[in-house]
């Protein structure tokens, strides 16, 4: 763990990956206080009181879970909670993590069927209406969808894809991970009829991982009473009844949820919605930079670009791990790296969480020097470019 | 969460439960520093060197898989990744802890069968003998058994259980669930052939609660790839792959990584039978005080006190969870509470973790100011017989 | 800094000097937040805002002045801002620190007069009224007086000496060190007529040192006018220009600035009158031990009875210093040493700022336990009477 | 102290005044240990190797002295204790700092002679000569140079100093402030034959304000024999005496003493000449930058341009003080603002301290889009020359 300044570069380090994201002191000091007795009357006054805070991100007036483990957890309490072995889910391949979710159900023994996508876009309504509307005999029991991919920067529609369910008239829950666009990206479980909301920690809420959650329909937990895949730790009965007066069935993660608190009052003094419109601008500001070097963003549908992160593609015969290596080597920033069959294809760049204006012009000064030291082909003029956008929308 | 000195007491609050322990500022202070990327090259080399020391907590030469979790998903992990629906495991009732484990094991679709306890003592390795050498059929998959029982303060010899497991030529996978004694009592997962060392991050390990851990001796690990309940958060196969070079195969509580790391060097610097010596002497000082004010500790045998926890049991007719109000009150100090059919009837005084001898006068203390004021028939003098044990074996 | 626990104690040191004291964790995340400028809009709120309710502790409605400086440092900025080279001076010998106010005075080009004291009692009233009215010449510019001396246990009655002065119609200033009182001990600037108070951030006011203050009167301001020592750094008239708009005229300590803010602000939660009574009692509870001990209070005098640190004498022909080295050895606990004539003479309790009833009873047992092991003769006993006037006035 | 998100802003603070500065967490981590006895043995061993080692940051074999106190107070412990009332000292009017030194110097009743400059470049080393050589009597007893002038941004040559004094033949101390140096640019005590250093914790060292410092030269500390200034906090006397063994005479600032142990160990791993060169790079990068915006560079001579901070003229007409309070709410960024004559006129960018590649583009994009929304006339393109110096020389 010890700080060795060994070359040029000092200073804090930039950890641009898209999450998890610069944890900001506040909720590391939160996080930073004596453990509690986690069954004590002090607990339960608190736990109760964060319960129902945390729903504010997600917007809804339903329960929140919270499990004291990572967001991966989530995925898997989403769907052992709803689901039964054997049962058809639909899911849609926006990317890496899409891909991995459909395997996690296939390990967990559901069948999911993939529809097919090609990485560089959300999900597509159209698609998941057709499909549903094929299933006459309602064998598909839930829709999964990742809301923002994380691996390409593709944000999915939630709003059409709840209305693509309804227009096949189909039953199916709606399943949405929100791990990497929660708190950063405008986002609505009640309005969009979303039955079960997945997050974790380590993005928009500016928490170190470690936390996750589902956010509950009522309607995904009545699901609940007839699911067949057997469950323990990820259980939501234990954890609602024990929830209702503030407490967990097991220990939870106290010193993440001191942190948690912290997290939800900074997103609610900020307001959501400005949030939102920040994530929006460093994201814009983040494409003219990309394109005044000349490359290309992996998100081909500007409908679908992602507001906490940017998949940028590196030219053909180059490495975008050896950019990387270089960027990381040179000027301290971490960057995230190309997934599955964009392995060194693109790297990533993350905006989100606790971030403002001279991080991001530092971020980009990052890249563009990198991409130059790294004999990637480019024009300069990306960071200007940015500038401009931000210093005119500021 | 905020501070508020209302009432005579101030100072640091004594958080005497058996776990979370108090956490040392050196660990929280690790834990306090910037999150990394769990993807990048720094990480790398941290997660390989924290992977190989923390076997020296277990002595064990062989794998130890590390959740982002709280304890009781590594229960979870032990049971999901040996063993497949409908499999007989044999559970011994210690206590509550014990209890809860068979049931998860039932909601896992597992077969426990319970051997009766009167949660009073560890469990009976002859009782395991006879049952297992009934088990012609060899249908009994797993032995479990509670290494230190939280919720009486009964420690099992595994020692004695591996023998008798041994002398019954049985085949069955030990698992050990050491939540609440490892880095606080002694235990040898190689010498003692478990299968499956069940551990938590919040108790001798002196983190806040939120990682979990599972040895695996190379026995466990072969019976992984028959297993057939359905996993994959849990699966030790993607967790182990990726370890090999020091990553996870989803994100990591990297800042409780950081924690764990200092807390190992703890450990290691003051040498691990030093603090298990140090556990016993403070053990041994409790008793005495106990057995001065005239009440009864709730473990009946002798060879199996706990070194982390002693539960007292209260006189018939007086609560123990008024007595513990009590004492939060006027004196700031949280003890355990009683579970289950202990409920009200015990309580429990956790001597565990980061953990001095002044800390544990002021306990006493606390404990006995607390009888008096509540009103619970006792003699004075127990803080008084704890010195004079503490002051003789300084 | 490493933390190496090599000995059977372990756990947090007990930090049972008479101050610095123990730093709560409140105070100390207060502390570790960045930096801010010191010249920019926001400094300016916090610091106008904390000048402010810092005159509160002193229970005063006139300026306190704030130096980045520790304690001794407030002591030179009294004099220097009141006095002219070759004044006359009257000062108590209370003990030790008294007695070094005095070597600064000398040092500074003052000429003080010392009032004989015998160490074992506050600053006599009627000694200071008799030479005031010897002063016919009225070349008395001060008289010095240390509120609570560290070195002994002994509380002088400012009130007291207030009366003494009026009843001498003596015009000369009033200067009071109360570097161990504030925040723990009854005190009073304004009611008590004192024309600056000194004091410092380590004791009752829970911080680390560093920080150190004046509290001035009307009168004390005028006599800076007139004030001919030369002082730059101490001078309180940039100060009190600079802090008119919240700001320091050099760089303040801004990280114990923040330490400050919260330290106030637990002090008001708490009210400083249920402070002071949590002092008294604990004091007392102290001095209880001492005498079922067998042992000698240094302050003989109960109407002088220190609530923030008792002064224990051993026996003749044992060693203090060799006992504390005992305690500090064998159960990890720093009491405070004899200083001048009371050097290996005397031990000291440190009883005042963050602490509660079973950090006491820790500090005690670890003085009874360290008395017996070091062979000082003694009764046991002490921790036991301190818990039956604790329990009974809980 | 509340973070509140209310612009568009968010994200760390870029604390680019020209000190304090950022503090690495490293160094905030090591000040949130528990205060120790200051008096005890772990203090003593702890105390005597870091005021060791701290020498190697001045260059200096000699005694180095560290104040509970910030850096205008080891201005007045250097006059004060080499010193007398009426001693003449040739000061030189590099701007505000030495100005300020200078009022210092005739409020302790000396006799400063201030050698008149423009605020534009460094001391004149020939200007010294002359007036020392016609110092015939050798009434002058100190020769005062600002090594680093905070408020200009003109580093002084201390070795031409040096050579001017010799070539003068005249025996005056040489007396040096290094507040914004030490750390940053090369600066070698013993070297350059300084008398006194005059350092503070909160600039290069990358600490909170809060400590001083003066290392001493061997004629130095005979000067203070017979200087009758009169001192008692600042005095070196008892200060090198309890020193001796690691203690201080009075109260140190422990837990600054242990974020300045944490720094000095991060500059001996980077070596100071490549913290050194760190700081001439990102100096450079700066003057490119406001080189092409068309800007105007306080310092004059390229030979004294300043390596920890720049100083950059608006033009006539514009705010330099609206320009910095758009940038701080614009974005979230403080820089430091123009002193005495140059208020308005100039702003101050600091790149000190723990400062990376990464954060100064971030800094230079700031003052760019300030710039612009300032309506400052400037040219585009500052930022984008500053890259293409630092991608030429990582």
């Amino acid at each position: 763990m010890a700080y060795v300044e060994t070359k040029p570069t000092a200073g804090r380090h930039f950890l641009q990956i898209p999450g998890p994201t610069n944890v900001p002191d506040r909720v590391l000091r939160a996080m930073d206080n004596p453990t509690m007795d986690h069954r004590g009357p002090e607990f339960g006054r608190f736990g109760k009181a964060l319960l129902e805070k945390a729903r504010t991100v997600f917007r809804t007036a339903s329960h929140v879970v919270i499990y004291p483990a990572s967001g991966t957890g989530a995925w898997e309490a989403a769907l052992a909670n709803t689901l039964s072995p054997g049962d058809r889910v639909l899911m849609c391949e926006t990317g890496w993590f899409a891909t991995l979710w459909r395997e996690m159900a296939e390990r967990l023994t559901l069948r999911p069927e993939f529809l097919a996508g090609d990485w560089r876009r959300g999900a597509d309504p159209a698609q998941i209406e057709t499909r549903l509307r094929e299933d006459k005999e309602r064998a598909i029991k839930a829709v999964c969808v990742v809301h923002n991919e994380t691996s390409t920067g593709a944000t999915s529609r939630i709003d059409e894809v709840r209305k693509a369910i309804d227009a096949a008239g189909h039953p199916a829950l709606l399943l949405v991970d929100t791990i990497s666009s929660l708190g950063s990206i405008d986002y609505r479980h009640d309005e969009w009829g979303v039955d079960v909301t997945v997050a974790g920690s380590q993005k928009g809420l500016m928490l170190p991982p470690g936390l996750s959650f589902n956010a509950v329909s009522a309607k995904a937990l009545k699901a609940s009473e007839d699911a067949k895949l057997p469950r323990s730790f990820w259980d939501w009965r234990a954890m609602l009844a024990a929830n209702e007066t503030g407490y967990f069935p097991y220990t939870p993660a106290t010193n993440l949820l001191y942190g948690l608190d912290a997290a939800v009052d900074m997103l609610a003094e900020a307001g959501l919605d400005n949030v939102f419109a920040r994530h929006d601008r460093h994201a814009e500001a983040t494409r003219r930079a990309v394109r005044a070097w000349g490359l290309e963003i992996q998100c081909e549908e500007p409908r679908h670009y992602s507001s906490s992160l940017t998949a940028v593609r590196v030219p053909e015969g180059h490495s975008a791990d050896a950019l990387r290596a270089t960027i990381l080597e040179r000027h301290n920033m971490s960057l995230g790296n190309g997934l599955g069959p964009l392995k060194d294809r693109v790297f990533r760049i993350g905006h989100l969480g606790d971030f403002g204006d001279l991080q991001l012009v530092g971020t980009l000064g990052g890249v563009e020097m990198g991409l130059r030291a790294a004999g990637v082909p480019h024009k300069p003029g990306g960071v200007q470019a940015a500038m401009e956008y931000l210093a005119g929308n500021a």
